[in-house]
């Protein structure tokens, strides 16, 4: 247990953030400018349920504070998936974890630590540490899209996470780009997710390399995964485009357009005209970023052309848990 | 010319709101409580380039003031189409409008009335109306969707117009349902507006009963036409659909369903579930809202479909101008 310090009250230096994925919990101490002063990483034990998980929070945390002072830390932020009620600091059903309904993580962290505890939605703790310490520290509105297994977002306006009247809002990669498009996971058709989350991007990716077009040309993705289809990943056409492939190329290319041709709705939505790419596509090479640039520039209304950027995030893996320390701060 | 009284402060009892639309310009009084005290309406103008409609905005506020008192006036607000600067009262390249590049209205008013003088987009201030007097008055948050000639829209967020870092938000209709869709005259591909957009509708209503398919079939729109079909109006597939027109009943469903589509989208990215829908279409059967409303719930993510809201504008018309108003207030 961790005891507050009472007489004099010392300097607060630094935060805690936590990011709860389904795999793992990477827990970090980050000090006033967002710089990553330690961190460490545990097995979420998700199948475990629960208790086990939130153990898991404990015990990292724990370990942060042996070697910084609890009483010099300004609290403790987490960053989970799913839906966060940030008023009752509650997560409700996080996708791949194991007997997870409803969870008062907040209070459950507080009672063990007794210092401020912050819970959000893990890709709006990504967005803010974008915002407050990344690619977005020098503008005020942005839209951050977070592109890896999923597709994920938070729009950032004034500085602080659009939450919406219901918490909810940011779901870029929900966002229907063909009303009879591929079915999406959520239910809805024509998702951007459906077309370029990880899963479906591998899928047609080996779609394209069975298909009969493609017969007699001999792609690098085939070599990376010798032969084997089924174990393409997006870094893996990442790798064969930087190579440079054509089809990885071309797979990408179209990717990025399709991002854009999202992003323009969106832009005509909101008007703002800033976005942050982030997730694993962020290590992407350039032309990717250039095609989302043209996809959107192409299609979204003239007033809004002017001053598109789409900018490639520059906290990595690591945007979660700084996120989610900045909540604290 | 219009003299402020010096002397004692008059209590101040209305407004002056003004729509300025391509065809007439609309002017009324307005109380604090949102209601029209005096109205008329006048020729635009527009074709005679922009100093010939800024006369005929004078003169109508100049006729309001003989019945109404200047000193008693909170200020004139304008609703103008196009793009406007708010922070410069200036209004760019209104649609329609012969000759008009930039114009600073609002200093231009401002020196024949020494009152308060603020300019809006006009979608904004019909969604401003319907907030603080119409169909939105109970909500904080709330998307405007103005279905008409072309579809526009307005954010309602805190009971106040959120314009965006730009000023140019809430563009509903140019959110893209189909990337390879019909082309739009905004240059994009299927936005909602090439689909269900005046003129749209009523082509696609034309090659509809022009179609195979409907060979033999009499519907009730081609009565109405005499015939005729190029002189189809979204009126009269709604008059059509009313006396239990098939086909008029089912292209405004499908048309609903596609507002539905985009708005899924929409509500995925705000998180706001109320909409509120005014222009021509807000005069519709109860179906299309119907419709309107089961193409959001069947697409939007599970948690955001909770307590989906799709109300019919209460304002008309009127909307404009009072919202117009309301700017002042």
């Amino acid at each position: 247990m961790v005891e507050t310090e009472t007489a004099m009250t010392p300097k607060k230096t630094y935060a805690v953030g936590v990011d709860m994925g389904a795999t793992t919990i990477k827990s970090c101490v980050v000090d006033l400018n967002g710089k990553i002063l330690d961190q460490l990483t545990v097995d979420t034990k998700a199948s475990k349920g629960p208790e086990i998980v939130v153990q898991q929070i404990m015990v990292t945390v724990q370990e942060l504070f042996t070697k910084h002072k609890p009483a010099e830390c300004l609290g403790i932020g987490i960053g989970a998936p799913g839906v966060v009620n940030v008023n009752t600091g509650t997560v409700l059903y996080p996708p791949n974890f194991a007997d997870w309904t409803e969870v008062a993580l907040e209070q459950v962290i507080r009672k063990t630590f007794p210092l401020p505890v912050s819970i959000e939605n893990d890709a709006n703790c990504a967005a803010l540490a974008e915002a407050k310490h990344g690619a977005g520290s020098d503008v005020k509105d942005f839209i951050f899209v977070i592109w890896g297994t999923g597709v994920g977002g938070g729009i950032i306006l004034d500085r602080e996470i659009y939450r919406g009247p219901f918490g909810g809002a940011g779901e870029i990669g929900h966002v229907s780009i063909d009303y009879n498009g591929p079915l999406c996971n959520c239910g809805n058709r024509g998702c951007i997710e459906a077309y370029i989350g990880q899963r479906y991007l591998s899928a047609r990716t080996k779609e394209i390399l069975e298909s009969e077009a493609h017969e007699g040309v001999r792609s690098k993705i085939q070599e990376l995964v010798e032969g084997n289809l089924v174990r393409i990943e997006p870094t893996t056409i990442s790798m064969a485009a930087q190579q440079g492939d054509r089809t990885a190329i071309e797979i990408l290319e179209e990717a990025g357009d399709l991002l854009g041709c999202t992003l323009a709705s969106v832009i005509n939505v909101l008007d703002i005209r800033t976005v942050v790419v982030g997730g694993g596509i962020s290590a992407a090479p350039k032309f990717v970023f250039d095609a989302i640039h043209k996809g959107v520039a192409s299609r979204v209304l003239k007033p809004h052309r002017l001053a598109i950027r789409i900018l490639r995030a520059t906290l990595g893996n690591s945007a979660g848990m700084i996120g989610a320390a900045s909540l604290v701060m």
